[in-house]
């Protein structure tokens, strides 16, 4: 899919199809963030493919946890602190990263949520885990359900120009 | 350009040709910026384009200043604090608006790079240009000569995977 479409027609899907989603296909969008600029280079990011029971963990924790459940699988976005140089700019390097994985997602067909309101939960989830990084996000993602389309409201360009 | 093939061969571009970018060029850079998500979908960003002497009030507060000087022209991204929640979330929606740019100016034959370093010297910027949002980062950009290819090493993915 083309970057300027696949940019403006990805939407928050949060329903998905029973339909697994194949480690081919995970494998394709974890190397879309391995991809992502970052400061120094420094790539401060790591990744966990969340599927099965082990969604728990993460579902438990945030009241977007049906997501998580419903979800085939999940990507959970870490901060590797150890990498990190800069916390500002290691969490701009690490939205990238996201939106890297969001966009290969969406271009081949699938649709996933960045879920972030368990980022306020993370230290339960990584005592739970026994991970020693930063949880950031979870990335719920499957094949979508018909007539998913999330909020595409945006500001108008000329409000966000100074 | 396809998103895989965008995503992969992006690299930091940091010497242009004296041509131009269009007005019509940069408008559909920042429209890729605009699409970006956001956390409760609040787009706490704001741009700037810069060209000509307007350029140096940003060149002398970073080591970089010959990389802007050098492009036609620049695109300064900045935090509207105002309508920001969470600072590290905040922090990565701006970097995912920027890898939307970064991929839009790619995906159209430009090449930029996102220069970070300036952010240290943020308050002194904004003083000088009188703008009250904070300046998070300046992408450069313009036609790239030949032959300029940024660093492409990245980690190894199972190095990623936890």
């Amino acid at each position: 899919m083309d970057v300027h479409e696949a940019v403006k027609t990805r939407r928050s899907v949060r329903e998905y199809l029973k339909t697994d989603v194949s480690n081919l296909e995970i494998a394709e969008i974890l190397e879309a963030g391995r991809w992502a600029p970052s400061g120094l280079n420094n790539q401060p990011w790591k990744f966990m493919v969340v599927r099965g029971e082990k969604k728990d963990a993460f579902a438990k924790h945030t009241k977007y946890g049906r997501i998580i459940t419903g979800a085939p699988v999940c990507i959970a976005v870490f901060y590797d602190v150890e990498s990190g140089y800069d916390r500002d700019k290691d969490m701009q390097s690490i939205g990238a990263c996201i939106q890297n994985m969001l966009l290969a997602i969406h271009s081949i067909g699938l649709g996933a949520v960045w879920l972030g309101e368990i980022k306020n939960q993370h230290a339960a989830v990584e005592k739970e885990l026994d991970v020693k990084h930063e949880l950031m996000a979870v990335i719920a993602l499957g094949w979508p359900t018909k007539g998913t389309q999330g909020d595409a409201e945006r500001k108008e360009m000329q409000d966000l120009v100074v």
